[in-house]
């Protein structure tokens, strides 16, 4: 019997990124039959004492506090970044060129000069790469995917609008933290979640052709965590309108400023034949209206995708027995190994990721309004 | 005791709101206190045997076919307008110029030029004016306004985003009604129900600074009844973004090409202490969340605006017996009766209606989107 | 061309049934194609000015106070009985008598043995009669019969659970009104929103063969409206259990002390393939499970109940647009009216309020409950 | 510094709850901060290929499959029993002797005898005992009983209502599993689903006091997996009513007959000031209603149960973040760890266990319901 491959993986990040990553690495051989085993050989943070703690409560094998120690060891075969977004291009070039395989978080970059790079840096070294957007690998969004890939809803989209929506700095007295800080973060709401849902957009339905949007930053003075006042530099909020190259109308919000809505992404697609609807805030749920339903008996059904034959969610437990935001990483990082040990491209890559940017760019230089 | 006065009503149109507006001239008597007795006098339409019938079903005095002859008639106090867009315009000024008050549908008119030469003649006349643009008078939607007047959701609104979605069109073959025609209807889904929404927006948060917008004509021939094939030269979807003059950000969206959603209008505001939303489909409802709840128990409150103490809903039946779609057209004419007598201002008005006509107008010419 | 026919009607009560009812007689005719003319005759209630101010504002011919008077008429053809629990028998078996028509509101009786004299009464005079269980004719509970009937949820029916849910005597210092008392109403939460769920039980599943129950007065004395202490002689809710003559499980509850539950009158009904869910306080939806929906996409369709194809409904508004609690008494008589000039029998008749009573009349004399 | 204690758990039982007690085993230290660590030492199970497979993806350190095994292990703190019903009193007796602690599955037993002498043998041998009766741990939940506790709902409970709905066998063709067999699982769905819902009851609301009951099985012969035709001799279905020891009424529903529900457990409970709801398969929300809440904005809350001051779910993520099914296995662990290390009681165990078998039992007994 052949000896079974073994895949040793370093995750550079402790917060809560590092967390769920963490969780997923963990979780995945246990719910999914990989194609190797996984050694969690490493974490790598900024302060040893936290960084320890973190190793053994998470269930890395050691703490690393230099980001290149990670790099330059030759035993790592996948680098997990989990870091601000103002590191992931040098952390993922780096990797690459040591020939590591690469799972980044979202967005891949602060713009797409640097997103540019990264694409090249991994591609040059042929190494497989993935963006961490999880949301692609909710049982119920995957399983959208696939009621639009086979005509559920017709041949042609019409609309595709989604909104990722939370109230997390609509505080006042919220402090400035690195996420809205335009040299650390790249852009507010729009990067941070905007870029979840741009890429649900691109993964549901295609190509992205024009847009114009609007933001606004409603709380622009706010105290950093030392008590400094300081000016806030990103977006709270953005409101997006566009084309597909296939002519749906795209419609996006991404903001922190609606009170109650918690970690909200919904969309909802509408083509010639169907409609579909979600909310992250209840996940396990799909809506999907059918016109070729009977007349009388026509209206939105409510999917629990908790079946054995809904995506991945058979793994975990009987119908009907919900699971939460976490199991969509261990999700991404199950796929991803099988892609790595079958040399396969995983969607979405790097080049997903830089395509994802490009909109956000646009997004960021649209053009002025008319006014009434 | 000094005698009641008697006000009489003439309504021009047969069809769909001819039979809402019936209703509500019959119904309102019956449920609201009014300072006059309401005398339906006269309905107007086209045909002499469909007007006819329609009269005795729907419960007018007389039946009449040229529409001149109501405006002729000195006993008639109130001109009801319920026509194609196309004749909006002549009649009410010829209304003003015989001094009636005009209760005019929605859209006021099918471009800002006909709006304002509207506008022009009941200023003149002094008569008492106002546009049907009932779901102001959705007893959730007045609630939701008596809130925000309050203050219940903060003292600033960041986000007011609505959808108007229908699906009454999404069928290709369906045909080419006076609706899809820009010489009727002045535009498609825009002006029809993205005028109710604008209002809306316009009621609950204030006027509206720039826009942009994309639309979309998705099936692009059509057969005319008579089985002709023609062009479309509306719009069949429209979304659009935009900042209120409070710095608000807008995102508003009308389509007849989302499969399922039969009339549903949703709305959503998100202030500074906490939000609102509302859907037409669940009418009777209205969703509130407070960010001065205790943290524990806080959550969006499903409120059932049937109670006492709620606008207008108080006169019709006890707690949790819930209203429906007509009941708006009731509110919106007993409200303009009460504002005859008073000889008070009642709003929407014509210059309302003409301000939501700007509105429209700088969508249909907004400037093309940025490519990316 | 022969004459067409009218009906003259005298209600009697003023109340809230009083004006539910005069608002049903007042528009059926407006939305459903009657076969004969309704004339609103006469009103009859206690006092001469409020039933005076009652006739002119629900639009009846004159006002009466007694009801004796009502009966002697030669001229009334139909006598709809609006009155308290305690006058129902008395005025019912006159009217009878009499010849005439009677629709009366529920329970049919205040216990079997008045019950059974009405029944005896109307077959002996051969006279239409008719309870008011208005909710057999929302559309959402017609259409739930319809597709029982034609097998949608398979040829066994295993669960039928209903719950009327109200609060408004959850204040302790509500008054001691009629339907407090023993004498008048004959029981209390049982009889008034109890005997709604039975109905509905026998309509949608069938007869009901055994019961156990439990009841609770939670607030034993309240005050009468004089501000007297008394003792509430009547149940405050009620749970009962049994099985229906077809083996199926039946669970009722009817409870005035459900805090925030306003009219809640829900059921859910599983069959061999599928199980229907209804909500009173969204009346327009009826929830649908097919077993023989796909294993991917099945789920609970949310079926909007305003399609021109759904029963009763097509009559008011296009799709969508919802209609309200009162629209059920408008079809309640326009049905009664068809089958009185069609000399049809009408269900629930007399008889079914008798059947009715009879299982109102086993749950008050349940066994004994077995103690742990 | 004092070494830290290890615990060393031993499971038994492999299937759907040993898969999901190895998860919280497994995710407990992860997540709450316990007071030993613990040793995933053993899983045991009948066939020696499936245990060993078991072992190594559910991350045990061994498999064992005589369970006689486990008991005389000295090393073995804590044994966690998964089996089927029949064998919980032998194993948990032979454990207590032994001296461990006990983790038992629900129900505790076939019958109060059986639970009598398990409750005896835990206390003879005082060691730490608990019933996995987990919806207890599940946040919401947790967060109903605090809320309770604390007059968030009144001073008097008037009502607690719960039905447990699955539809797994409603399916005639579905095979005579342990689950369907009196001798192995005691009865049907009363003791596999209707045992969470009296625990819940007791939980929250108190000591029942009478009760009456009707079951039925509605497909009485199914094929075993063999394919022999055998009778099925527990109930599909039973539906309870009773009261509490306080006075409120009871209302329980447990079935495997209900199209469409998957996994639902639901409850409602109405107090003197205000109600509770909840439903299992939207685990994250508790619906709440509070009659002190302002008139015009009183509505059922809709809360997120994954707030930082929420019971347990703070230890997961971020709020909107939400959980699943298997953290309420976690949570219970995670209590039980915490328990034994601190030599304190926890709720439920045994004894509770024997209280819901006591319940269980007055409900087969219940009397012969009255015929109409």
């Amino acid at each position: 019997m052949p000896k079974r491959r073994a895949l040793s993986v370093a995750l550079i990040g402790t917060k809560f990124m590092g967390r769920a990553h963490s969780n997923a690495w963990r979780q995945a051989p246990r719910f999914f039959d990989l194609p190797a085993d996984i050694r969690m050989a490493a974490i790598c943070g900024r302060d040893r004492a936290g960084t320890s703690r973190a190793a053994k409560i998470l269930g890395w094998e050691k703490a690393v506090i230099d980001w290149k120690a990670i790099i330059a060891d030759p035993l790592i075969d996948i680098v997990d970044i989990c870091t601000p977004n103002d590191s992931h291009a040098e952390i993922a070039i780096a990797a690459a060129r040591a020939g590591k395989a690469i799972l980044c978080e979202k967005p891949l970059a602060r713009n797409v000069a640097e997103a540019r790079r990264m694409v090249d840096a991994v591609k040059r070294a042929r190494v497989a790469n993935m963006v961490c957007h999880n949301y692609r690998r909710v049982p119920t969004v995957a399983l959208a995917k696939q009621m639009i890939d086979s005509g559920k809803i017709g041949h042609r989209i019409y609309h595709f609008r989604a909104r990722y929506a939370q109230d997390w700095i609509a505080d006042e007295n919220f402090p400035l933290v690195w996420r809205l800080q335009s040299k650390v973060a790249g852009s507010g709401a729009l990067g941070d979640i905007g870029a979840h849902i741009i890429d649900l957009a691109r993964f549901l339905v295609g190509e992205i052709a024009v847009v114009s949007a609007v933001s606004e930053t409603f709380v622009k003075r706010r105290l950093t965590k030392n008590r400094q006042p300081a000016r806030v530099d990103v977006d709270d909020a953005v409101s997006v309108i566009g084309k597909f190259r296939n002519a749906a109308i795209l419609n996006l919000e991404a903001t922190r400023f609606a009170r109650g809505r918690k970690n909200q992404l919904t969309f909802e697609i509408n083509g010639s034949r169907g409609s579909l609807a979600f909310d992250l805030e209840e996940m396990n749920r799909l809506r999907f209206y059918d016109s070729a339903d009977p007349n009388q008996t026509r209206g939105f059904r409510d999917i629990i995708v908790t079946e054995s034959k809904h995506p991945y969610v058979g793994n975990w437990w009987p119908p009907g027995h919900i699971i939460g935001y976490e199991h969509s990483f261990v999700h991404t990082v199950a796929d991803f190994v099988k892609a790595i040990v079958a040399r396969k491209k995983i969607e979405p890559d790097f080049t997903d990721g830089l395509k994802t940017q490009r909109v956000l760019d646009a997004i960021q230089r649209a053009r002025p309004l008319s006014s009434l």
